[in-house]
């Protein structure tokens, strides 16, 4: 089939606002900004961006007013009853925004209208019908988010109908089929669909907003578009209230790289955007500093591993004998047991980008395998720590400096009422280091120039790089620029690991990693990490030889 | 409809054997017993156990002989070409371990046959048919799980049909159709097992196994269903090679609940079992030291958690609104999280919750409001903290008992090479606390029962619940379950924040919140928290008025 003979589809995302209903999900501006920038990058169609006025951090972000490919979307509900749509200071909010579409949501399960609004049917179709052709008055590319519309279809069809028709008819270019519960299961929303193109919508103008309550949201969303709809809504790595919203990090593959759907249609994302797929994953992970799901279809580091002797053996001949697609698609990668030829492939190829030239075959290679397993079942993470990657590289290939040595520390945290009965805490370190022939005795506290205690491993970064002797002018414009903590094992036999990135006055940034049941201990080993390096890029004389 | 007329719906647990191919699963012969405990408790009709003979564990764990109400299953696979079914040493290790049930692997897909087995579609027709007779002449119930099955039958269906008909024809009770890469549509599933029961196998002889690459494994196994198969094979949790297998804690529910399973099928678990999931779930990710997924459908602890202001409210005139399902039918519980996009409605539901009970209006409702805004904008987040704000919300309504008050706290982490010249580390704790006229000092080190470090918060938690006087007693049965650490905010001025689950010998769990630039100071907090909260639960008298 011909590229131009392929319908189009549109994307939809709403992490910004309904993946902002997770739990324990709070965005800031700036995170609001970078999450849009990757979406914009991605390719899908219509990012909303939040519900302006409903809180300070969304009506922040409307107003930076983001320079966007994809098509800005405000979010907001149809005017109350009572008042005209111009009267209504919500709705004025929302059109305040000056996006180029707003998605309003309105009801249309007559339960809901008259128990949880308190108002008739009818004027609940005045609501609807009067928000969208004010929306469409005002330019606007209006969307109407018909809330519950498959509990709402499955009560009372025709309401739930001429709710959809009042939207329709006052110039909605889109409208979208909520399943806001999440509890309507796949074949059910594929008839359902059905009938409402059969009743006079046409599936170009429809939408689907799935929910996974019952684990089947992304199957919904896709019946829905077998049955006929062209708008999917759905977040980033199934952000989302209770369960999450469709996971778009699984549909979108699935849209470009799988049939019917590959030949059929034509979304906003290119193939070559695709391959970017598990980067975006992980940048909202970090955002929201969670631990990304290993599992995840496509984007998980587990997605394309193969555990199974006998598919790990049969993987080798041909990748399509346990594959269903090739990982490189969407920025993902085959995971392969450690020791063998291509796990040592992989390894050449991250030395040489260090500078760091090994031949094949070189028994070295499987060593520091060998080593990079170990490190991993205890917790370290190399693939955010490139710098400490090639620190335990060196060292299996005896290529590693010895700068100085540390003898001790000690870090002690102290909290107690001062003189006028306020609690105040205070941390200091204590670090003996030898260089060459000479033992260097540093100390410093954790208070900062405001007064507050910054804590046990401030006060020991700030020891440690007071006096290096011969290495203080090389670190001396270093700055530790980011400190993330992960625990990487839950309950009382908690390790943590600590990933440290640094910066220095050239605008180089590194990042190191420790791991320990201790997290002061942890934060040490990888601010040793972050300065050997330096010492290293710096060609420093080695003093311990 | 009457429970005789219900069709009767097998469920097949794998979690044992594909689950052990989830990366970085290994269970030990103990765990194995544990979860077939559980998973026989539910009532899932089929446990499969492993494969006797692949591993000393798997062979060891057939060795005990569970004494299982389900049907106990060896997992193996098809005889090699080139000798007998009874001279084949892999098979006779499989049915040595004297299961009443025995599943063999076999292929269907042409390619995989001549590519992988190398050897004839003939001799493999041939494995098939004498490995099947193999387990019924033997007095076996016989599965025959059809490896590859949906793309070869997509590549030569004539051929992927007659391995069917060679495992049927030859006795076997269930024939399983495997989508073994997990690249199968769900609309394509349907399609093709409509075709494999016209072909002549009937459903009620037809098995399905899922795997979760396209995020569609549930959605699968139910259209398979919808097309007649009556046996679904599945993991807890969805664990799993790769993506996972099909999760039975999803999907049981799914057929128990909803329509059209809940009229139409009868499985083995029962009503009032289905009430114990939650705690099968926890359990399994108890035993793997994981931190149970809060979005999983149905058991996570956000599957039921209303985060919008507008749900919330809407949730206190009826749950029905936005709940699919009861929560307690699987028991699971409603959580109405605080987060500044909620209203006073969601607030005072919150506080209800938890016992207290605020007229509507009550000034002191947009107090609490104020605190909480304000505590987030420092770094508090009182969503997944729960615990936490009921303490700050009693202290606004003047309901917070006063225990016992910290004078002051002191923890030194000490790092130094030891007489064998390794480097060794301590961490110490001093508390000082006082409760009603008397003050007491506890000291406690953080060395674990291994000789192991576990760092400054280990000592403090172990110090502060060394002595509280009279309200030990309490405290005695509490137990650390996790801990999540998050900075808030990055670089130099990173502010950290902990996040405490604790336990009680009741099996009740709670989460504390603890917000400051000092981690070990973050961490206090959170603990003090959750001793508090604990003390207001079991009654205790306050000692300082």
């Amino acid at each position: 089939m011909s590229l131009t003979s392929r319908e189009r589809l549109y994307l939809y995302d709403t992490t910004l606002r309904d993946g902002q209903q997770t739990q324990g999900v709070q965005f800031s501006t700036p995170e609001k900004a970078a999450i849009a920038r990757a979406l914009d990058d991605l390719g899908v169609d219509y990012i909303e961006g939040g519900w302006p006025g409903a809180n300070p951090t969304d009506s922040e972000f409307f107003e930076t007013r983001p320079d966007l490919r994809a098509t800005f979307t405000a979010f907001g509900m149809t005017k109350r009853a009572g008042r005209s749509a111009a009267n209504d200071e919500v709705l004025a909010a929302v059109m305040n925004a000056g996006t180029p579409a707003v998605c309003l949501v309105g009801k249309t399960h007559d339960f809901h209208v008259t128990t949880a609004l308190g108002i008739t049917l009818e004027e609940n179709l005045v609501n609807i019908r009067d928000s969208v052709a004010h929306l469409v008055a005002g330019g606007r590319e209006a969307l109407f988010d018909a809330e519950h519309f498959f509990d709402g279809y499955k009560a009372n069809p025709d309401y739930a109908l001429e709710a959809l028709k009042a939207a329709h008819g006052a110039g909605a270019r889109w409208v979208v089929l909520c399943d806001t519960n999440g509890g309507t299961l796949p074949a059910e929303v594929g008839r359902i669909v059905a009938e409402v193109i059969a009743a006079g919508i046409p599936g170009a103008r429809l939408g689907i907003h799935c929910h996974d309550d019952t684990g089947n949201a992304v199957a919904c969303s896709l019946a829905a578009v077998d049955a006929g709809v062209r708008q999917i809504q759905g977040t980033l790595n199934g952000l989302g209230e209770r369960c999450g919203n469709a996971n778009l990090t699984s549909l979108i593959p699935t849209l470009l790289l799988k049939e019917p759907y590959a030949s059929r249609f034509e979304t906003g994302v290119a193939r070559e955007a695709l391959a970017g797929l598990v980067k975006v994953s992980r940048q909202l992970d970090d955002i929201l500093n969670r631990v990304p799901l290993r599992s995840a279809a496509y984007v998980g580091a587990s997605a394309f591993a193969h555990k199974a002797g006998l598919h790990a053996s049969a993987i080798l001949k041909d990748p399509t004998t346990y594959e269903h697609v090739d990982p490189a698609l969407v920025g993902n990668a085959r995971v392969i047991p450690m020791s063998n030829q291509a796990g040592q492939s992989n390894l050449r190829a991250r030395l040489a980008a260090a500078g760091i030239e090994v031949a094949p075959g070189d028994p070295r290679l499987a060593r520091i395998l060998d080593v990079v397993k170990a490190r991993e079942d205890q917790g370290y993470a190399y693939d955010g720590a490139q710098a400490s990657f090639e620190l335990l590289a060196r060292a299996e290939l005896g290529l590693l400096p010895r700068f100085f040595e540390i003898k001790r520390y000690r870090v002690t945290v102290e909290r107690r009422k001062n003189r006028y009965d306020q609690m105040v805490s205070v941390s200091e370190a204590v670090v003996v280091v030898k260089i060459g022939r000479d033992k260097v005795l540093s100390v410093s506290e954790s208070t900062d120039e405001t007064g507050t205690d910054r804590g046990p491993v401030n006060a020991l970064a700030k020891a440690l790089a007071k006096d290096l002797g011969p290495y203080q002018a090389s670190i001396e414009d270093m700055q530790l620029v980011d400190f993330k903590v992960r625990i990487t094992q839950g309950g009382t036999e908690a390790v943590t690991r600590v990933i440290i990135d640094s910066e220095d006055g050239s605008g180089r940034r590194w990042s190191t990693v420790g791991v320990s049941p201790n997290i002061v201990d942890a934060s040490f080993s990888a601010l040793l990490d972050a300065i050997q390096w330096k010492l290293i890029q710096d060609g420093a004389e080695p003093a311990l030889g």
